[in-house]
């Protein structure tokens, strides 16, 4: 899968010179839509289809520095999946370098906000993702 | 009326070493909801009215740079009323300079986006926005 | 000029579900360093030559609301240059309707935060805008 | 020692209609900056010493939903200090309710980017962090 592209904007960056920190949570955000289009399953969807899948935890590690126009290439991957909880990992270079490493968590919720299992409420979903944690481990 | 204070935070400088100008805008919320606080009519309360109020437009003029750990002072005045649309006036200082003026213009719509004057829908809002905007006068 | 193209991300939603109004301002920034890139003399070269130039002036109009995963197209023009400011002016649409115009104002600074004309600091930059500027005018 | 309280902004909401989780790393950065100048020790005073000191991981973990005006009331406690890297762990409430915890580690670089140990740079800063990461594990 062809890696996502983050241009590093100016706002993006802090006094320190470099991209600020909590920035790189939105590139994970970022990374993980075009993850989920690619795939063919863009996250609008899930939402149409009343599922909701906020993040649980994030663990980051900052490894280098970017800066302002800095191209960053993001690949993603699905690590974990039950159907009511998924995984995702995150390998960011900028020059073949790289620069930060990360892992989002993320549970499905309908829309009362209530945990649910997608397996049941939405069996094309789960299949999809089932198949690309398999592939992931492969 | 006291005014608002904003504290200048780390992310929200950028490489130029000055607090990035896209900031302003949301100092200018912040100041917004902190008025509508202190005149007894919190935005929350609004919502919780099924009304919007979204921003149409924003005037900013930037007068002085500001820096992480400065203390700006923010002056919110209630400009013009209809009861169909309002502005709101901002006057921004820093250590005793001006370093940034600001407008912005607001509606007001139904939870359907249907644009709504809150003369008839919210008799109590319109009268005291309707005070606050005469006492600005003069 | 081909258009930038900016897609909503879910972190610049709010919760009325529409892209928040501060975005819009960094959509602008976003714009305008991709237009001093396909002319030829990124914002980055600039500022390698000791030049920043910071944002003096913005005016923001709200025409109609955008949401996650939209694809907003910017159009970028230079509408005046006179070596010591400039006004670049922004038309926004998504799905061929227009969602936002603005404008922003800019100076131009040398390292110490003293105002320069870069028709003396940096002819080929100041003959580069000029020649755009007076395009846009025919 | 009191806790920081962050009051959340309506800019800081998503589509979900809770706060983003990447402004929960924002709310870490303004509580370390809020603990270090009731110690004592402002962060700015740190950088005119010529000292930085980035974020090299944060792991958070997101327990319940806040939303637009939710008053967030945080905990900071110096965790690990060795004068070469530290680590911060904050407890965030709502209501009395764990919203989000998470911690941060830090190294501490000099203005050419090189690493650096505090204990000969700066023995006050040193010794004060020293005494407060050894009061918390008492």
């Amino acid at each position: 899968m062809e890696k996502y592209i983050h241009k590093v904007q100016y706002y993006e960056t802090d006094k320190m010179q470099f991209t600020h920190h909590s920035n790189y949570i939105r590139f994970m955000e970022e990374a993980r839509t075009d993850f989920l289009e690619k795939v063919g399953f863009p996250y609008k969807r899930l939402e149409d289809c009343g599922i909701i899948s906020p993040v649980i935890a994030v663990n980051v590690n900052y490894k280098k520095t970017t800066t302002y126009a800095d191209n960053i290439e993001i690949e993603v991957k699905l690590k974990n999946f039950t159907g009511v909880r998924c995984e995702f990992e995150y390998i960011m270079t900028c020059n073949n370098n790289i620069v930060c490493t990360a892992t989002s968590e993320h549970c499905f919720l309908d829309n009362n906000g209530k945990p649910i299992s997608v397996k049941r409420t939405n069996p094309e979903f789960y299949n999809l993702m089932e198949t690309l944690c398999e592939q992931n481990k492969n």
